[in-house]
């Protein structure tokens, strides 16, 4: 199964930690985790190459791509996709896109396999975008598969109280993935017993997650076939909640050439 | 405590991957793996360089230097010591020592408070290099601290069976952290009940663990001065087991220099 793509490049960016990860079957050649300082789109491209490079690879070695869909920082997924597009475009390779939500939350379920974790990041304004997952044993013994157990939403985090305690059981709290609660420190919600928070430096956005995320779906429904450019379009980022800068109304030309 | 030392810069080069980590407080700047495709020595400064300026910083910013010790890699080790000596010389600033089956242990603990995590480095020859930790409470709350359970040592694989079984609880797996059970896949023992064994894609070398194993130790160990040339000199790797590359008996000469 695994042989169809052996070599994965991962890309997250939904967030300020720009994460990038260079997998060989379940081995990680390359992992780059990096605090961005202005905007990803100027050094995405530059750090593809460098770690490619570094395991003396051509970008047409790379068998799979797979990008985070977000929810998360819209310059960071736009840039991040448009990377991701043109990369497969150019080598004629396939492209996956995987929830952003889902990749924070996998390696905690991982390490917890019976707990529900809550995936979450910051979306500003009073806001998180959430995301709650188990595993999810298959009958086809290919290894337990990620479950969204809640629809991803955005919304304040004291409001997901009630959801958090719904999916914690009495001998395993929900475990929280992710930093975005240390931008609401001020919440009691971070203090009750039906949650785990674990340190921050130990929840980054992790694109080897990614990778192994997206092989498994390119092996459930990639067709053989390298994807069109209408097809690839189709990969667009998840951004749950509008962006921040409307368009004016009067301008509906402006729409059209997005 | 954390103002102390807020900007480490972490090398582990005990096994094929390296990992260089650059911390500010809890927050990871940068976080690196790579696997060596020849050796530590061609690459570690030259990516040392790119993280730091990736950051717009300059070495002379870091404020404590962290270094795995071992056991693992002769030649790694060797080098990765060589750098972190340099450079904390070169920049007058503190370097701090940290076992490297500790700093694998420690992600696995965090996620398992009451585990007993077990951490595996192939020593090659039919051996692991191996170290059992648990956390430890400390009464002046800075948090738990990592404790040795047994002293770290080099094994068969097979021969640990009875140790990992005595800090098992029915309840609680040993969590065994690293790769190196991949090199002896032919062994019972990772069937057994009493050990949970986690993919190898979450269980890479993790140089910012041993940033956070650094940070404690200094505050509870480094004097408010920089250390000497002499003191520098007795942090040295811990190999565990001597190097398979004997001195010639008849060449005293050459060990004198070495």
């Amino acid at each position: 199964m695994k042989a169809n793509f052996p070599r994965i490049l991962a890309i997250e960016a939904a967030t300020r930690t720009q994460s990038i990860a260079l997998l060989h079957d379940d081995n990680v050649l390359e992992h780059r985790q990096q605090r961005v300082r202005f905007d990803h789109g100027s050094v995405l491209l530059q750090n593809i190459d460098a770690i490619v490079k570094a395991q003396r690879l051509s970008i047409h070695d790379i068998d799979l791509f797979a990008v985070g869909l977000g929810p998360g920082s819209f310059t960071g997924l736009r840039v991040a996709l448009a990377v991701a597009k043109s990369l497969a475009t150019a080598t004629q390779k396939p492209l996956v896109g995987v929830s952003s939500l889902a990749s924070l939350a996998y390696p905690q379920l991982v390490a917890h396999p019976g707990a529900t974790v809550c995936a979450m990041i910051d979306a500003r304004r009073n806001e998180v975008y959430a995301g709650f997952y188990r595993l999810q044993s298959t009958p086809d013994a290919t290894g337990p598969i990620l479950h969204a157990v809640e629809p991803e939403r955005a919304a304040e985090p004291q409001s997901l109280a009630k959801l958090i305690e719904k999916h914690a059981t009495p001998s395993q709290p929900v475990i929280i993935a992710g930093t975005a609660h240390l931008a609401y420190p001020d919440i009691d919600l971070w203090n009750q017993d039906f949650l785990t928070l674990l340190p921050a430096w130990s929840q980054q956005p992790d694109a080897v997650a990614t990778a192994i995320l997206a092989r498994a779906q390119a092996a459930a429904t990639l067709h053989n076939h390298t994807q069109t450019v209408a097809e690839l379009s189709q990969i667009e980022p998840n951004y749950i909640r509008p962006s921040d800068a409307k368009l004016p109304a009067h301008a509906p030309w402006l729409k059209a050439i997005q």
